[in-house]
């Protein structure tokens, strides 16, 4: 007798995997998993913020005089890491390809297929390497915003170290870059952003620099928006879909474009709602609360009436 | 002469910590602590989502073929560990009962009591494990909703790995479960998926299959919630209660019915407040920010008006 | 042939570092990084923790028989890690001073006035070591008041295992007593809390005994901040700033007083924005959703008007 | 298809588990693993010399001041733990013993008897504990010993950081204190010096204060040795059994004494091999690479022979 | 200026490297490092312990119900961190023997022949895992012998918990089986050996059945040894070569037969020197610290003549 | 009442600690342990044999294209670490060198004195690292030697992965460059290798190139050993004092030369014991289990005489 009645249960989940596969159309799954690891790409993650910023995000004994030896061979071990990664999802894709087409290939990870996927990771990830530089020079631009934009903020490396907007914008432009290739691996890493700071922002999202989200617990901002330069907003702020459009199957649409567009130098006031496919003018201010679902002029300043009452009576 | 003068800073914790032990009308604490431990269900559920979802949330190596023995062996190992966490809790439950009711107990632990909460511990477990077939179909079904109810979400996998909406929902199916017999430990289990994605789903909540919460950061869900099948929640939405019951001592009265009744297929978008135990009718949407405190019958559409206004005063 | 094109990633990383450096007017940096560590503050909070609430949040095997054996070993190994994050901050702030003064000196670490700063550094360690008896006090006045007001809480216990506005408020009121003194640090610590649990309070925030913030994430409480006692607060209550000051140059005014005081007793519940350097009169309740700029004398009832309406035209 | 075939190798090593139980004859195992954890001593042992030494082999940041709050602390945490190990061992020492007089119990480890073994696992740490000042003695002779002995050692501090004669009198002295109530136990903890240290003293041996090991790899030392005060021994000195002796069913005896006494101020010269229930004489020196199984009366001096020789011939 | 004048000491080593290389007659190394690794490779060898003897030297709180759970997953596992190892191994070799070659290919990694080493690997694999009950019967003769063959052993339990010479064996039965394929690899297996139990056996060495190796430190059984059923060795025991065979370079010739062969149930006792190509015959005894280069006839019992003496001379 | 009785052992501990202080005429100790770590240098180790062999001992990961970026970065990394620890044992002896003078400082850490040890500690770290270079050409003497004088070795990359005599050197090599500055720190990185390897070399001991020990268990060279180039030695060799000379005091005394010159060429096979400032002249072969204490010219030839014989008599 054992301790546990375990047979049953593995029975149960078997059956329930089984339907599950069924009910999705899948071809009988092959080999091992094929998808990007959060731990990984945590601590691929961690690296770049090292390389981004050594003397305050890298390791705790870097020394200035020493930086680019720190960077070079981190660059080298973390561009490795992620080509793993960006090989990975390359393949998840194929075979989804594969099912989706019902290709029912006897051993399709040994396809010729899936030697094609590794140059094109070597491409996607020598392209993003090459970006690191204007990442950081977009990243020195939000950091310059923070620091300008909060007066509690005392310094640039306070923004660096404390501001939760800051982490995710790193995460964000890191990921951002890689969205078009690898779109799951950046889902990934923003989702690693979000579970940290509360602030969900879609690696499709299109932010220009000098962009700072302060506080910034529950801002969420959709996968089409596009905001310009020096955009500033407060938390719970959300730049959403105002509805979702349905095909002729009547199933959802997918990927299109339902998100705001944010002009240059706009602010967004805490808890501010904002959806669909609208522009919020150069230069306006949102207050807070505000639910905004149509377009308004450059210059434009919305605020909440004020609706606040007193009474007595129960609420 | 010590570094530091650690002598009167233990005294005045000591002092500080009896002085609330009497305040508490404590007995005096015997033997060591028992509660559940963080980490260690922490560490149980990595394990359960492992069998629940074995190729996508087990061990990065495993391969399809090969499911059962992970799921066989972790099962064991992972019944075996909660086991040590319901037996804790269950203690400190009695020990709390003990202590309310002003026993003195020289050596309670020691009590025949003890034993019969072993055998307790034991019949919880197992039927815990009985019920993960059933609670892997609820989640595919929320994993199922997700993704036809997301137009950015690209595959059922990215669901799986991305959504904090289903962390938090495979956290709180498990939650639940355990809630009868050892709500503090559940409640525990509940806290970490709200530490890890922001979403506070109180274990005690019932919810329906087809559950999904988009984005989420800041979504409440109160001890007493009634969820339909179907049901779609975006960021920032309480289910609360609306104001707090007094007992004839004048103190709260604790575990009544006091929060929302949501029916089938109701969506409620981001900032919604819903309060008080009123029911929301089958098929209604409830609009972003709308504060809500009376029932509404099935079909209802509740919008905020539109309250937003151009103006240059100051905010 | 390298298998990655490092070089110039490399020196466009570079490039971008000296561009920041000298916009940021930065003499050449020296040594190695004085700041404080966020690793190390998070395994100093935990201690602080155990030292705090020994048999329960100390660790798992320790009997209250031992607890002061537990606290007087551990308190001496806190203190002489704090010390350490202290005199880097420190010696971190005279850099600063230094730079800000545009004073080259050639290998400052090894001034003398450094030195100082060691002795500084014993002083405030020590010093905060004895109030540890004072928000010990503190916090179990905060835990009472969460038990007997939220009525979901079954005991003291799980109040402090399982709710994270217990947590917010324990990594607050240290961060607070560091905060005059080492107001980086403090402000690392404040952001420890905020991603563990979407709490984020300023830690130059002054609050007053039995203060209870239920589910918690989305509350900002910001840094000139001043809350009585017993006050009660709900999950996205924003005690924010209503507008920036700017200097005679058109910069942002940097710490003056522009948040809200909070007096004894009163209620804020879910939501509510409550904004500019006003007063919440003593007994007061403001309702969930609540815009509010100005004050309101004491035993106030602020309510949102009910705006949710029915309608059916699309939203 | 697997893509290992694993069923084979699984049933080959079930029929050859299966088949080494018959043999064994052991009735069917019960329940878990009942055995001491090389782990788990492992790190009782580091808090034990902890204990013993806690300014040289205690946490780097002790300092003298504070040493009694760590020994009190890590001392209730230590015996904690070492309670645990004997208590599996008493158990599985009771389980060996049903299963030689083929008792088939079906819940064995439920059996009362089970229950009396706890209470002699508290006696034995309690009695363990209360002689560790003597250990902490005798080590301090020992460690005497090495300085005065050794040309080499330039403090008492190089000794106990360097030398692994007195890591492995360490572990011995402890190990030998617990092998009349858990020689198992006390097995596991010699071999954990043996592998570190290549010094094989096995538990059973009573060695006297002073005593000193140098270099020591391969060094044993018989279960039945008595070892006077003050004797020194080289590398791959071996104090054995000359023969074995049968009982009258021809199978080995067991556990009777057949290894040599040494007696006080003894020196034993590397390589020496002494065997047999011999007695080395008081204040003796055995040469290097000597073969000796007879006593040698107090005060011999026993070389080799000069055995060497110049030759051209191969060897 | 840099605290430590690193250039001079990264170009000191650039040269050296370059110039052993050159001397080496190195072709360009091209990509990473192909060689096992020691770390993975431990992690291994503890998972196969584990499947060996799960309920000994598996995870601590298996129960003998599911041992063919655990070993099932772990040995789907293991098999594949082998496989591996397996890879790298035989790539190394291939590049190795390009590299004798002189053959200069551009990007040999990318060479179809190594695809062939891939499918190799499978098969050196499997056929491992084929074996791997036959090795468990074989140590459980092993085990056997160590019981019955010393009067300290108590159970066993003790022997395969506690004897180095079982750690060995189980080791050497492993690395042996891989000999043929990957030598290089199971060369790195039996340094694990010889580092934890300072017995090095070469994994070359052919042994049969009922193998005890006592104590052990400083036992040498070389290449080309081979060992009968039933032979015993104590420590310090080596079987060696006499002399080393030159070839016509006047180079060591290398894999040559020239170890001894010791026949079924022989003993040799501790310290014992055997070398050459001669044979022991069977049922032999070999005293302590004999020096034996010519065969010897089955049946012989060689002891060292007694050469100790008491002299007052200096040594 | 407590579970242990722990008060007096506490107290007996501390009286043991009382007595051994006094009597090694300590003055009172002030502040914290002054020592090397053995961890720390565990991890220094490691990273020095990555940077004295990148593609063998660095990590596994590493290219040879950026090799030097590796090496740079973890140089700067690993003089700091050593530089800590040198800093430790400098002040370490600077305590022990008051504590004998029988000065009684105050605060003696805080005295001047110490900062000069910080200077010496810099100069002490720089030399070394000029020396590494130079160390890598005498292990890579040392590889050869391994490779070309065993017949069973395939390759120099077994050679550098698998023997522990390449272990033991290449840390002999750099604790001997550092004895001279900080011996007590160089024992503690001899007796890491002679744990991990059974090799015994003392750091004082002065090798020369192409020195190669097989097998290697058991051996000891001593403190003031001479050893030329390419010597070769096997397990168990013993280079070490006769006699050990008494000062006038009868103390012994220390530091003297005492150990054997062994010139170049030399062979000494196993087991062989060499003992006295003695000298064993270039080319020479010193036999298996040789027993020598004088010196042999060059080129001598030295083996134990035939002592075997057979006999049946007991042993």
């Amino acid at each position: 007798m054992t301790q546990w009645k375990i047979q049953p249960v593995v029975e149960g989940l078997q059956q329930a995997r089984h339907d599950w596969r069924e009910q999705q159309h899948r071809i009988k799954e092959f080999g091992g998993r094929e998808l990007p690891s959060k731990e990984a790409l945590k601590s691929i993650l961690d690296d770049l913020c090292g390389i981004l910023f050594p003397m305050r995000l890298g390791p705790a004994d870097l020394r200035q005089e020493t930086e680019d030896y720190y960077i070079s061979y981190t660059l080298d071990h973390v561009l490795t890491a992620l080509f793993s990664q960006v090989k990975l999802t390359l393949k998840y894709e194929k075979k989804r390809e594969f099912n989706r087409k019902n290709v029912n290939i006897a051993e399709p990870l040994e396809h010729p297929i899936y030697d094609q996927q590794d140059t094109l990771a070597k491409i996607i990830v020598q392209d993003f390497a090459n970006t690191l530089a204007d990442i950081r020079r977009l990243l020195d631009a939000d950091v310059s915003a923070a620091y300008h934009g909060d007066p509690a903020a005392h310094s640039v490396d306070e923004v660096l170290l404390c501001y939760p907007g800051i982490f995710a914008i790193i995460y964000h432009r890191i990921a951002h870059q890689l969205y078009a290739s690898v779109p799951l691996l950046s889902r990934v890493i923003s989702e690693l952003a979000h579970s940290a700071t509360g602030i969900d922002i879609h690696p499709g999202a299109k932010i220009g620099a000098g962009f700072f989200i302060d506080h910034g617990t529950g801002v969420v901002i959709g996968e089409t928006c596009v905001i310009g330069e020096r955009v500033r907003i407060y938390q719970a702020v959300t730049l959403g879909a105002k509805r979702f459009e349905l095909d002729e199957q009547g199933a959802l649409k997918k990927d299109y474009t339902r998100h705001p567009t944010v002009e240059d130098d706009v602010v967004i006031y805490a808890g501010a709602t904002i959806l669909g496919r609208i522009v919020i003018g150069q230069g306006s201010s949102i207050g807070g609360n505000v639910w905004l679902t149509h377009s308004v002029p450059a210059g434009s300043q919305i605020y909440q009436s004020p609706i606040e009452k007193h009474n007595k009576s129960d609420a």
